[in-house]
């Protein structure tokens, strides 16, 4: 039983490297970059105060057992910004050979359920893996619209690509987030052309 | 439905606030003061990976919403480092305070809902209450025999105090993580004292 728990804490200690993994979106009020670690907490409560908005197939305790671990992996392959350029393929290896290794660490039993959990949200298949992507994609042009854009300034990104690359995959889960969403986005851009 | 949409992301977008509210304890790897956002991260994955030290009373999906809503409060009132000093009948007038305005910047149905979580989580009587204060006491610890010491060497704190403050919750909730945590103290303070 020791052994087991020297496990469950190694692994827990090696997830606290998720506090130092920068994103490109910030926080509201635009002072720094906000990282994975907190970011994944912001989206559990937007999953508790949001449950509203998904769909009577999605099971809320496991999309936020998704969003705890969705980030994980970052750890060793580091955050991709949505707007960047990368190679997908790469980077889909790298974060198989992050999971191996992370979840690894844990007793084979714990390993295989939450390695399921993030296999689960990478897919994108289930309802629940829908809303809880929904949720990821939702929340950091929130933080622009706050942030006086943000991201989309410091990457140059047009309405119409939030659309392609963000939209489609919030509207996918939450079609209500993403109606919710589009009409603020293209209100700043408006306001930002005029400006 | 909009004016309910627009309440739950004014509140979401509050909630941002608690990345920039720091706490006593550091990273693992002591670079800097942990967050109260990521410390809520960090607790939920504790209450997915350590379930198993939870008694058959206790209902980790309850758990996991009390982690996550739980230092909301500190928005208005911060942070009160455990080794401190306070006062903390003015303490809970704050909290109660911060908690009035803050969950009412929700929906009257969610706020009330989130709101009695956090009670239920500060009145520290039912069993998933209690394992969820036992994860909360006993993840600093575990930070700091990370770190080297950590808030004990920045508060000077005895292996004597960690044991009537931190060890009584930790051990009222997961008996076998105290168990687990008292002898790494021990040899903690052990090898510092002959250092």
């Amino acid at each position: 039983m020791t052994r087991r728990l020297e496990q469950q804490i190694a692994f827990l200690n090696e997830a606290d490297k998720l506090k130092s993994i920068n994103r490109a979106t910030t926080l509201c009020d635009g002072t720094r970059a906000e990282n994975s670690a907190e970011h994944s907490w912001h989206l559990t409560l937007y999953a508790l105060v949001l449950a509203d908005q998904a769909g009577p197939d999605v099971d809320i305790t496991r999309v936020i057992k998704m969003l705890i671990v969705h980030d994980l992996v970052e750890i060793d392959a580091g955050d991709n910004p949505i707007y960047g350029t990368f190679d997908q393929s790469a980077v889909d290896k790298q974060e198989q050979a992050a999971a191996d290794r992370i979840f690894g660490l844990l007793p084979n039993d714990l390993g295989d359920d939450l390695r399921a959990v993030w296999e689960e949200f990478e897919a994108n298949t289930t309802p629940s893996a829908r809303f809880a992507k929904s949720l990821d994609r939702f929340q950091p042009p929130i933080q622009n619209l706050m942030s006086n854009g943000g991201s989309w300034v410091e990457y140059n990104v047009t309405e119409d690509q939030i659309a392609r690359q963000v939209g489609s995959k919030i509207a996918a889960g939450a079609p209500g987030l993403w109606a919710f969403a589009r009409t603020r986005i293209a209100a700043w851009f408006a306001a930002r052309n005029q400006g």
